[in-house]
């Protein structure tokens, strides 16, 4: 029995609110449960350095929580003066996987930034970073081919991401804060909307664990990224 | 006449929405128009060390900016590795106003850290920070209170604070961004709920004001915060 | 009574001494009684980068304090790789000062860099700081001015600057830091030579105080600082 | 075909030499080809401050790479003050798969300090870190069971790791820096003597991937690490 | 012909001043010539970590440039965030040549913290440190001897330090900057007051120079450091 | 008796492996007894920015140790996020060492950077850098010139360093660890192959020394560096 009374195989309450920035190219307040994390897109009129003169753009991101997002204060990363493993981890993983479904030369020579603001955690807080970092980044080439910038969209296909894990011996879908503090093995699956890898990152937080675990979790997880891929398209075609 | 439409003693449209975070002691959403802080409150059990075995607590305050908060995105300062002047100068701000109106002795050998982060910003973040940050600190009191931590409530009198500023000839309460940018003298006041000072800043942006100017500024804030302490009455009592 | 047996709006025994720095190109040491802050400008031949191609100058300023300038040694912001926010709010408020009084555009693409470097602390050093530092600019444009280099000195009226407060009930003049440490109620004030307010700093140290005591102060404060320009302008014309 | 000439499901040569340093408790030069890691293991008397009074020890791991490891030189993360976010993603890493195969009472409250410095890289550093850091890990061990510090050894399995990659449309077993470059897919794994997972990350450099794919790389990863173990065996019971 | 007229064993012209700051247990303004370094000693009442429990003390020292000190300004350290790689050399130096005449005993656990502070500087301002410093200490010692917290004097003998080159061919004592920049061969020498060597540092800016070379240089030091200690005894028994 | 059985003007046994980098200009693993530190030479096609335009090179250095190179671990400065003022001095050190005996023009505007990075430490850590970074930067040149980029040899000299101090009352050249830690005075001589000075540095470990001190331990380095010149020329021309 899952803690929240969720079956193996079912999300958190999934919510992907747009327009919440009145500034950003593109806004999205993604909502895993009690995990809320505000992700904007910014568009910016050059690439990066390494890129000057190829012809193609650039996608990064960059990842925060605020203090209190947590159970306990964590100390604000601006004031201890620099960004944990962690968050860089987190932010790494978050550029790459937008990268994966993009065509860089249909950007052009601009970088879109992605800002993922964790508003309050109950774990899983990349996960839904990426899932609504997508919408941010979507709406933003929207916006640019609107404006005539970009010919065509440069989104290849659709990516979300969701964690699962082994909890009390039972694999199961989008961990909040109580399993993934007890859970055995954790993986991030990063999937595209027809259930390809874009991304996996799985750690035996205990034992190690067999391949057929593995293709369990998988499993779970293309139940849950196309899920959550239905929502992206729901948001954005709405 | 204001961009806004707003007449010159005229507020924007201000909320205080409590309970916004899900783990904080207090908590508080301020929002002066578009500007939004989220202010949330943590009770720390030690004092800091420069009051050890004096029997007295602290309250101090940090400050941040998501960074696409603003019109253009500002970098972020947890990737820069420091806090910017402003940001510590406001932070300071914050703290001092806050302990202006505690009884620090009331609160026995424990800290409050209130922080102040900005999700969006139309002008006022300060002002807005501290009317909000009033709001979570209260609430975290009447918890403790509650919970048989301290004997008395430790706050001696409300506190609020507003921006003034001459905008066009005019002086006129509550500077948007607009207005912000283009006011030839800026003051934040930091009022008590009957109108004492906590705290004054006025500053020349272009040309040196006369006393005269700073009285009338003076009064535009008292109309502005005897309404804002209003509000977090109602909130904190209803 | 004040500890240092002054009347309540006496100063303490200024001194402006220029021509300290053999290299600068204007340098003032500044004695407010035993606080000694060295004070020099240095002429740069760019304006900052976000004022490139506009035909205007900027002035800005930097604060530190020799680790033994105070009673107990402060550690070296140098050695602890970053200044205090004190630090900043204090090198903020003096370039904010100085900007207020400046022609930017009789300075051309040009930048002046103004350090304060307090040798010795007392009480009182940003105000010292700003009184000297406007003598060390003016001589630098007096400088530029016999070069050739800008056609019309580029200061538009006098500023000084003093701290009162309410020390044992009674407004004092000039806080020393015996005075600072116990004042209920302090404030800094920069004022141009006819009196009209650049910046104001009220911060209430112990109780909130009233609009007649902020008046109170502030005619301290025109008395005081009409005396430090009467300096200034003796030292700069003699 | 690979640009080594090597068969889809071969190391390079592998070697690795213990004793390489005078001081450390356990030391490993790990040579995967041209890939040279140099891991030491350093005992302390200490358990991390989170883990006083709890009975456990701690095993962490620091990573780095010599300036002029790499084809072109790259800045030292000393010089430039702080780790990449690349490095802190190894070394979290290496750290994670040596604390999953070990039994933290065993080792009591003591830590166990990892040093991963690449010496000479030709792709797979993370890999020939955690291959070489088991075996300077174990040394240590060794030596504290030997000085009677511990009772039994604390090792629960063996681990190694390696990289498989999607070269060329072929999986490839043990990725170089040629075909790391090229590679459209790139998987680490991190696994037991006996095939189980520790830590798995595929990431898609080009093309998402199918969970075939997938599949057909922990073939290979199993046919080396089971490789890759028993030269570990070798050298540490030789 | 050396640039200021002087013969080539003649030094600048050399003030020690004693009493320059209000607070610290010794100081001095130590003046050779141009070069003016205010040289302050506090005493703190804990010996380092490292020497805790052994019964002994130590002295250290901190080294800085007021921004405009030299002929252009120097960026501020406090600003850059950190000190440079020249700063670091010359207060380490400072605080070995110290350390070689004080006996670690008689001090007792406590430190002795030397601030040099290059108030202007024109060529030598390390000599003119360590030469400046011995004073302060001095003193700081005395002030402790007369309080009863020392029962003897921990200095061993008289250090000072003086510059010598080889300008346009030929060995001159006490470098100015013009001399510095133009010198083939530059050496600092500290001694005692006896002539025997606390530290020497010989660097060929151009040519290596010969041994003969090396000695003629010494020779010229020792008749430096002789008026040096000569004028420090004066000051300090004066 | 020297700990090592050595007399008193025996080097330790000293290998200077070259060719030990797959990717460097030019590299040398320069070990004295056990005392190891791998030289690199990296070419760069710029010249710093403050040669812009003057046609003439740089030579510049690095130093780094490993974390447990040492007998106890040592923090790894890139994780502490700054380097010690010891790492600085170093590579200062080898940096003007090194320029003395090039010649810039013949350089060009480039720069060669050299790292020299401590695998195992021994004492005498800077000597043996210097001793190999010569060789390395040699056969950089060598390269440099085959490839036609440069008409003639840079270097003018050949430049090696040793150590030498007063081990128990005797002069003794080429310090290992134990005798460093229990030496009187210690001292540094770069000199050229022929005998003449490019930088000494001598200190005094407890006692001042004398004149003639110097010169016995002068004439040991001298004896030592013909020997480690010897080995240079072998290691190039062989």
């Amino acid at each position: 029995m899952r803690p929240s009374g969720r079956t193996p195989d079912q999300l958190r309450d999934v919510k992907l609110e747009i327009g919440f920035s009145k500034y950003a190219e593109g806004s999205c307040l993604a909502k895993f449960g009690d995990t809320h994390v505000l992700c904007t897109a910014t568009l910016e009129d050059k690439a990066p350095p390494f890129l000057r003169d190829t012809g193609q753009g650039w996608v990064t991101a960059e990842y925060g929580m605020l203090p209190r997002s947590t159970h306990s204060r964590m100390g604000r990363e601006a004031a201890r003066g620099k960004q944990s493993g962690r968050t860089q981890e987190i932010q790494r993983l978050i550029g790459r996987a937008l990268r994966a479904v993009c065509d860089m030369e249909a950007i052009g020579e601009r970088q879109v930034r992605i800002d993922c603001d964790v508003i309050q955690a109950d774990g899983g807080t990349r996960t839904a970073s990426i899932t609504g970092a997508y919408v941010a980044l979507y709406q933003c080439f929207k916006r640019m081919l609107a404006d005539g910038l970009i010919e065509k969209m440069p989104i290849t296909t659709e990516v979300a991401a969701v964690s699962c894990g082994i909890y009390e011996g039972t694999p199961v879908l989008d961990l909040d804060y109580d399993e993934d503090s007890a859970a055995a093995t954790d993986a991030n699956f990063v999937l595209t909307g027809d259930g390809r890898i874009v991304e996996i990152q799985g750690t035996a937080e205990e034992e190690p664990f067999s391949e057929e675990e593995l293709l369990r979790l998988m499993r779970l997880a293309k139940i849950g990224v196309s899920q959550l891929v239905k929502k992206q398209k729901e948001v954005l075609e709405g």
